[in-house]
Parts: C-alpha cells; sequence; structure tokens
C-alpha cells in the first residue's frame, strides 16, 4: 500500500483522480488540497465521491507535505505548478505533473506560449513525458512524469503509426478538435454556463492554442523534423470527451485497409488504444469515463488524404486517467490497475 | 396574395417551412402532402404549429394539385423529387425544389453520388442553383431554383469571397463541418434516438457525404477549375445548426484584417450574411431559428492557412429559410419578408 | 412611436425584452442599464440582438433618465427594484416591474420572505398584479404593473378555474414545478454551469421558495380564503420552460371532459391560454420564445384528485413576453403586438 | 463461477446487465438472446461493451438453453416473459425477471392493468418481490425473483420509513417523477429521438401509469391497508436517472430532524440506501451508473406535508443493478459485489 497525495484537487481533474483511486487496491489517498474549498470535505464539492466523507481539503504548503506521500499528483495552473514540482521532485518523491509546466522541452517555446519563465531548467531535463504508448520504458524509470494534455494526447497517437511509417506529408497536417465542456475545468466562468453552451457549438483559440507547441514538440520528437500544425478546438455541449479529426495528405500510395493494417500492428500491445474495424469511427459516447483511445480512420482516393479520427475522455485518457496509468507504470503496479472500467450506455 | 403549396411537409424542413410562412403577409398555404402522415393535421406532427390547426396532409397526387397554387416547395426525397418537379415546372409553376435532384448539373455525376439516373435532363438544364448570395439575378428570372444543401450553403458561402479573390489554393481545402441532430431529419433511426446521440460526437459519412460534388461544383463554377475538397461532417448533441470550419493555403501573403476587408467587401450588400470583427467567431447558437450565415475567419501565420468558420441554422438558412428567400426574390418580394427573426437566447 | 426604457437589462430577462421589442412598431428602445456592464454593447453580451449594435448599457441613474422615455421596464435585482420604481412612478411614468418587489401586497409578508423591509407602501398600493388573464380591466388603467413571477404565472393560471368553480379542496393544493437552466438568470454561479447541470435532475428550495407567498396570495384572492400550498421547485437541463404538474382534491363529482369545459370557457376569450384536448399534456418545448401558457388536465377518479398541467416559457410569458403585453394593455395596443410568435421545432 | 443468461438481452436494461456482470468476478456470461438482432455481436449494439467482443446474440428458445446456466435474467417484454420464466423455474432453475409479469400477486389486477391474463398462477405465488431492504430475507431463500419497476423502486424506498413509522396519512400520497429518457428503452420511436426531446419536458400516462398498482401493492403490504395513490411521471432531456417527489401528509407533528432520524434507523445497514443530510437533497447525476438509491426530506411546517426526494439510476438501481443486487443475495456472494461504483462526475 503505498500513499498517494494531491496537490490541487478541487478540480474536475482532482475529481476524476480520486475517483480512479477509489478503486485502487494498492494506495491510499493521504491529503488532498486546495486554496479556495480548505476546510471543506472532498464530498461537499464531489457529491459522487462518497467514497471520501472524511477527507477535508487543505492548503498546499508543499515543505510540510514531503512525509505524507510517496507519490505526488500535482494538478495546480500552469506556472503554479513549477515550484511545488520541482521541490517534490527535489526530495526524491515520485510526481506526476498534470499541468503544462514540464511539458516543453524548450524553455523558450514554455514562455512564449505560455507568458511566463521555466525556473527550473534541470528539473525540468529530468521530465518525461508520460504518454505510455511511446515512452513506456522512459517512464518506468523517471521520477518525474510530464502527464500530456487533453488534446494533443488525442492528436498524437492518432498521428503516432501514420508519421512513423512516414505515409504522410507532414507539413500537410490539419487537427481538427471537438471538446466537451469539462475540458474548460470546474469554472464559474459563465461561458461555460448551461444557458451559453446548450444548443451551442463553436470554434475558439483558433491558431493560437497552448496545445499546439506540445503537440508539434512529439510530432517533430517522432519524425526528427520540424512540423507545424493547424490546430483548431471547438466546444460542443456535452460534459467529457475530444475527438479529434486529423487530415494529411498522403506520400504514399496506400488504401484504407492497409492503412488500418499499420496502425492494428503499431498498437497491438497496447492495452488502451483500440483501432476499429474498417468503416467504424468512434464516437466519444463510447469512450466516456474510461481511459481508452479509440480510432478510425479511411483514406479519401479523391483528394489522397489520410482521415484519421480518435476519441478520448478528456479527464481520463486526457488527464487523471493517463496520470494513473503512469503511476501505474512508475511503480510497478500492472497498469490496468483501476483503469479497466465500461463506459456507460447511454 | 399568392398561394402556396408544399409537397412533402411532414419532415423537419416541411415544418420550418410552414412556421415561417405563417409569417409571410403576401402568402397563404393551400395545402400540404405527407404518404405517411395522410389524414392527420399538421399540428399533430407539429404541436408549435397552432396556426395550422386546420391543414390537414393529404397523398401527392401531382396532376390533381396544378390549381392549388402559383408556387410549389417540394420537399420530396430525393429521386421521389424528380417527377413532381418536372410535372410542376413543365406546367409553368414557379417550383422551389428542396431535395437534391436539380441541383447537380451533370447527371453523370448525380448518378455516380445518388445511385439513379436522372429522367428530366431537360427540366433540369431550367433549374437555378438557389443561393442567392452568387445567383440572385439569375434566380429572380427562374422559374425552377434547386434549393441547396446544408452543408453547402455554409460551405460556399464560406469559401465564396477567399476563390473570387483568388487567396487560396483550390487544392487545399479542407472541410470540416458539425451538424444538430435534425440534419437527419424527423426520423425514428434509432441512431438519432436521444439516448444514442446525447452526450456523444461522431464523425460520419468520411469521404462520402453527397454534398461533396454539390460543394465541388459550386467552387468549380467559381474558379472555371476542377476542384476536389476533403469534406467531413459530424453529428453533435443539439438540434440546430451547422458550423463548418474550413482550412485553405494561402496563396497570398496577407493577413487576417485584410482577408477581413475583403469578405466584408464582398457581402457587404447581403441581407443574412455577418462578417464578424476580427478575433470573433460564429456559434451555431447565435443564429438558431435565423436565415443569417454568420462568418468569422483567421489567418494562421504560422501555417499560412486561412481557417473560415460559418454558422447556419441547417433548418432556416440551411434549407427551409433559404428557400422562402428564393421564393421572395422570385416572385418580386421584400427578400427579408418573415426572415427577419432574431434568435432565442438562451 | 412612444419610448421605453429599461432598467437592468443585462440579466436574460433584459435580453430577452429587448429581442421582443426589437419586433414591436410602437416602441423605440432608448435606453438601458446595467452596472457590470456599463460601456459594453448590448451585442457583446447578447450576440443574438445584433438589430441593437449600438445601444451602450448605462449605468442606472434614476433622476436623469426620466426624460428619457414614457414606459420604463424595471428589472432590478428585488429590493433594488423599490427605489427606482418608487421614483419613476412618482414622477407620473408608467412603469412595469419584473421584480418581486411589488408583487406582494402586504409588506410584512415581503419583509417575511425577502429579508428586507418595503419602504414605499404608498407606491405600492398602486401597483396592480400583471396577469392579465385576471386583472385585465385594472392593468388597463395602472400606471405601474407588478409583472408576476415565473412560477406564480404558471401555478395561478393552471389553478384558476378550478377554484373560481368550486372544483377542489383548496387545503389540498400541491404544486409541483421544473424549470430550465435561465430561471437561475444570467449567472456565473458554478451550480448552473453545463458540467453541473447537465444529465442532472433535482429539486431546490423545498418549502422555502420565495414565489410560495406571491401564488398563495393570489389564490386566497380568488377564494377569499387564507390559503397555504406546498410548493416544490426542481431545475432540469434545458434552457426556457416551466413545466408545473397541480395536485388538488376534487370537492365536486366531476369527470374529465367537464373539467376541460370549465377550462375551456374560463379562457375563451384569452388570446395566449390554450387548452389542450382530452389527452394532451402540454410540453415546454411548445411553448419556447412564445407568450403561450398551455394547460392539459385530467380527472384521476382513484384517488379523486385534478390533475392540471401548464407548460410557459419562464423568460417569455414567466417574465419578458407578460411585461411586454401589460405594455400593450396600458398603451392601448393591440395586445399580441410582437408576442405572436411560433416555437421552433425541434 | 456461476454461468448465468440474459433471456432479452439487446435493450438498455440488457446492455446495463452485461456492463455489470463484466466486472462481477464470480459469474461467466455464457448466452444472451434476442430475436431482432439473432446474429449480430454484443459490440455491434453496445459498442462500449468491447469484452464481449465474441458474445452473439441468439434466438430465445427456452428448452435448449437449460443446460447453459445456473442463473437467468430474463428482461423480455412483459407478457413474453409469463412462459420462459414459467418453464425456466419449473426446471429448477433460479430466476430474476426484470418484466413486469410476476410483481403483481394479484392476477386480477396484473390483466386489469397489461389487458392480458396471467397464465401462471402456481409459479406467480412462488415470486418474491425482488426489494432488498424490504424482502432480503426471503430473496435469499428464492428461485424466482420478480425485479422491481423503475419508479416503484424509487417510490417505496422513499415512503418505507415515513409508513412503517406511521407517519403520513396513507390516503393524502402523491407521487411525482422524473425520469430520463433510457426509462422508454432502446426504442426506434420517433417520440424519444433527440430533436423531440432535447429542450422538452412534459408528464405523461397521467394517472394511468402501469407501476400505480406496483406501488400501491407494496404500500398496502407495509401497512395492511388499502392505499390509492396519485402517481404522475414525467419524462425529462437526460438519459439516466429518476427523481420522485412524495408528498403526504404528516399525522404526527414532528419536524424535519426527527424525520431524518427515522429515515436514517431504517436504512442504517442498508448498503445501496444513503439519507443525505438535513438541508440536502439527491440529483440523479450523483447516482448515475450505481446502484445507489439517496434520499432526502424536509418537513413542510407550514401545510403540515412531509416532502421525501429520491434518486436512483433507473438502469442500475432501477432495473439492472438491482437485478445482480438480488443475485449476490440468491447466491451467497457479498451483496455490493460488481456494484460499488462511484458516478461519474461531471
Amino acid at each position: 500500500m503505498i500513499r498517494v497525495f494531491i496537490c490541487g484537487g478541487s478540480g474536475y481533474t482532482g475529481g476524476e483522480l480520486l475517483r480512479i483511486l477509489s478503486k485502487h487496491p494498492n494506495v491510499v489517498v493521504s491529503g488532498v488540497t486546495s486554496e479556495k474549498s480548505a476546510g471543506r470535505s472532498v464530498v461537499e464539492l464531489f457529491p459522487n465521491l462518497f467514497p471520501y466523507s472524511n477527507l477535508i481539503y487543505e492548503p498546499l504548503q508543499v515543505h510540510t507535505i514531503l512525509d505524507k506521500a510517496e507519490v505526488f499528483f500535482v494538478a495546480l495552473p500552469h506556472a503554479k505548478s513549477q515550484e511545488a514540482v520541482h521541490v517534490l521532485f527535489s526530495k526524491g518523491k515520485q510526481v506526476i505533473d498534470l499541468s503544462a509546466d514540464y511539458r516543453l522541452r524548450d524553455v523558450k517555446v514554455y514562455k512564449e506560449w505560455y507568458r511566463v519563465p521555466h525556473r527550473y531548467k534541470t528539473t525540468l531535463k529530468n521530465a518525461v513525458y508520460g504518454l505510455p504508448e511511446i515512452y513506456r520504458r522512459q517512464i518506468a524509470k523517471a521520477n518525474l512524469v510530464a502527464n500530456p494534455g487533453c488534446y494533443p494526447t488525442g492528436a498524437i497517437l492518432g498521428l503516432y503509426p501514420a508519421l512513423k511509417n512516414k505515409l504522410v506529408d507532414s507539413n500537410s497536417i490539419v487537427i481538427d478538435s471537438t471538446s466537451g465542456v469539462s475540458g474548460a475545468g470546474r469554472t464559474s466562468d459563465i461561458r461555460f454556463s448551461h444557458c451559453e453552451v446548450h444548443e451551442g457549438f463553436k470554434a475558439y483559440a483558433i491558431a493560437t492554442h497552448r496545445h499546439t507547441p506540445e503537440i508539434e514538440q512529439e510530432l517533430a520528437a517522432l519524425t526528427k523534423k520540424d512540423i507545424k500544425v493547424t490546430f483548431t478546438p471547438h466546444l460542443a455541449p456535452f460534459d467529457r470527451g475530444i475527438l479529434t479529426t486529423i487530415y494529411a495528405r498522403l506520400k504514399k500510395d496506400i488504401g484504407t485497409e492497409k492503412a488500418l493494417d499499420i496502425y492494428r500492428k503499431a498498437y497491438a500491445e497496447e492495452p488502451f488504444t483500440r483501432v476499429l474495424d474498417r468503416g467504424m469511427f468512434p464516437d466519444v459516447k463510447n469512450v466516456r469515463g474510461t481511459n481508452l483511445c479509440e480510432i478510425g480512420l479511411t483514406v479519401n482516393m479523391r483528394t489522397k488524404t489520410l482521415i484519421i479520427v480518435t476519441a478520448i475522455d478528456n479527464l481520463t485518457k486526457g488527464a487523471s486517467g493517463q496520470a494513473v496509468q503512469n503511476m501505474n507504470i512508475m511503480m510497478g503496479f500492472d497498469e490496468m490497475t483501476a483503469l479497466d472500467s465500461v463506459a456507460l450506455h447511454p
């Protein structure tokens, strides 16, 4: 039994972490922080989490929590995560950071997109990008894992086999994503109120979303090339899930069946990545509350374009589920522990 | 006062036509047909349409309705529309066809995508594509208007100024659309039941949707070039609206402001097309129940891509509203008659 | 052409007022106030209201607006409305107050439920309760109309014919209502965010809702008896509408058909109240965006209970539509002016 | 490891059974029937149920399945269940019937409400009503359990402590329930399409719903009195869950705190029934996908009425979860096996 501690547990990723960990037989949650909700119980914020009726939010004091756990999940806002992660890591703790602070390896790119400098370059060098399908071996040895962003998870898993196998022109990539409302976090911002979102659909942060450099960094690492992608997120009136539709010009003259073969092989050993049969495409509904990434694809022969569609739950595979998956790998647990749920239908 | 008759009025486009026409001071609805619902009243199917409590569906007998109206809206399923339109047109009636049967000028393309032959080529030659922003003068003189498809309306209006002004590479166009559920029609298909759609989001008919050749035909007409587009529709859990996000490589080195200027000029005189201010993007919620097409755009300088987003209500500007707009033009009424509604919010 | 001014126009009732007034041929909106949004345009808050692109919110200074209009709608929060209404009324303006401040005739009851004293008893005496189906003659002569609350509108219209005709035991009334989310107003309260409301359903303010004494006051006025009702509101994941299901023990041994007759007679001359046929019951969907109140009823012979169901749009008949209806009556306009819309379906 | 077989597994209750059983360590699903979907795999109908990719629907032939399992869940339509249950029970199988066929002990009442005669009175006498909170001991010894209806589960659990403790007048009970759309089953009926349900809310089957006699039977059994209740179901635009708001006149002069004490005591030992703290009321969102019944209550002192609100997931505690709970009790498994899930939020 190991102890885990959650820094920043009053948001939806914090709630999802607690939900998943409540089913994990090898861990106990020893504490959870929140500045705004300090003194309140987890159940006050998340009435679904009745197993935690005695867990009370405390303000974050990073030096006093060191003895409380072996593994720390950090789900603080970007920029605020930097220091907490640095201290925990420096003291030899296992750290999984769900913020953006340790994802971008180039501090100049980080500063350009997040508008703050990175103050812990040495710690940053020790961070492993926590996408197990690509970095599982490194994660197993890491003490600091930078848990991927939600959009990058769906986009990179969709493009990985195509780029690895040089199927497509890496300069032609268009990534069109749609997220449910929980992607905005547990927020009182009126723009995410029911009345403003329901029966609506729109694009936002067009050409400027901060997940763009994260996607580009990982695609560049795969291809050893500088890559720029066109990435457009949309907001839809459902709560959980990201669907990503990816367009890339084919470099090779292959059909749908052959492309599917390449994807099936690439993910043959993966527990959470499911390549669907020809003619089948994913629906966010089918992965809700699960750590799955479902993938469908087709070749548009008329325009020589490979079209890949992926679906994840943004709070699970796109955040807290993947964080627990990373913990399982780091701690030597079975990778699927606490992550084998089946989606509700309907 | 002119009389209008609706062939095929039990679907959602039929209901929307009736709703709009109920506010039209120059017309009276003299009849409406439905095979399945013959003998039932309009209000039984559409409880909102209480002004039509005495209007009863009748089976379609095209030769007996000729005397009943001056203008005929035909909202029959594709293939079934061919003959009815032909007869009505041959008898000198004004016809607005909401089906796909008279949209494609090339009968080979029609047969390829709709899997049935076109039997009325001469009548087809007389059909004008009913997108007033492009064909207003021809519509004013036409006796047969082929009302555009919902996706093509949003896509063509989004691309028209860019292609007319040769801003983008016409071989690079990706059209990514999302429709509300009413796009599937008034159907008992279980795939569109609340339980199957709610909290879901998915792509469908990838690379195979029948609106593809219609978009290509009109873009080719604009550019005098053969154009192939990559078009992907998605289904989202709202009822009305289509958002279309369009990606095209820039040929000219222009910025967002200049591109917006070109769009503003192109649509300066249009009553239903609104180009939004820089940094603003449309939301289907804002055009619900209106005949508006809202357009926003940005230039992604990093990838030299023009990104255009359009929003329409698929049942209004994407079908029945545009049909009434076409009737207004054909009959010499003020084009906005019965079409000046303001969207509900929320 | 008369000028109208809106005090407190940045909420959903303010937006709905502006939407309705934009179609009113006899009025022009001369100004609108908001403390929080002063200096911003109406369109910034309500992108649907593009006809008001030049209307800018101003802070409320009641003494400087007196010359700006003949009619004033006051949609301020309760307690804040008291003084503004008093000043406007004292200066001889026509005032329609959408707050709760002038609805309760007994200042003790007002203080008990709203926790503030009423400081303008004389003005209060001049207020007419703005339910035209009951007080049309008084409204026509009034200078100050207290526009009814949303729940009371649906409840009182549902009970009025039964109580007037002494069909039911006035001590047995249970009123079970369900409102859409817009009933909470245009609020950033996290409890009304999409993620908290969607796929949820709950009761709230059980036995304590402030609309209770308003319902009781009007039922008492109808029956000349002291009446206490059991009223429970619920929150459902739709945006507009209130459905009210009312239970009352029958005193007379009548059946459904006879009860329907009584309701049909009671509302025979009413333009906005529709009694549905036997076996038909209202759906909030059918009255969305309209000023209608639809009513269905049945007699449960097994328990000798009359069950009445009413549906209104809480923002229209439940607030701003009824306010315009009252203005139409006060100013001698046709009562349906600007209020003849037909609901969208779907 | 015992084998279970599902007769009628292509509906939502069948899918939910399979989902729950996929996590049950003591059972294996040996077969599942469907007439319409015979030959198709479970995953074709329920893409979420990927663990059953090799399970194929077969037509029901009750005599050939006897050797296939020890426990049979029967989820056939009412009237069709009668014979299958009878045969399975006669052959010594353990049977849990999710239909209505074995719930009503009086065959006259059954015929009156379901319009078909009951042909197996002797088998019916052996059926135990499967509400563990009341009949746990009988269920443990039963070979045939009639799984309760969804509405009755929420209504009876809400009234049980009040009636047992004679708090309320049993002649005054009003039960006002709201169900999500999955309560209509996996149906292609257009009335449950997204476009017809979304943004709507209505009452249905007022005073005539077939769950009425089931509720009355069990309340009568509790009180040893003939009881008639007024029961009104509503349909709301969410997928899962039933909220039931119950009104009953108090016979004793007690307050909320005392009433809560009585409820807490009544359910102190129950694993799935949670009485909420004073001032807290249930939300269907918090029990989605769980076997919980959450209960809140308040005393309305002004009208001497006890108001009880219960929330369940209609597919879980209201159907398949309760069926598995009954199986666990019948087979001597830990009652919570496979039923300890925590609701997603959001």
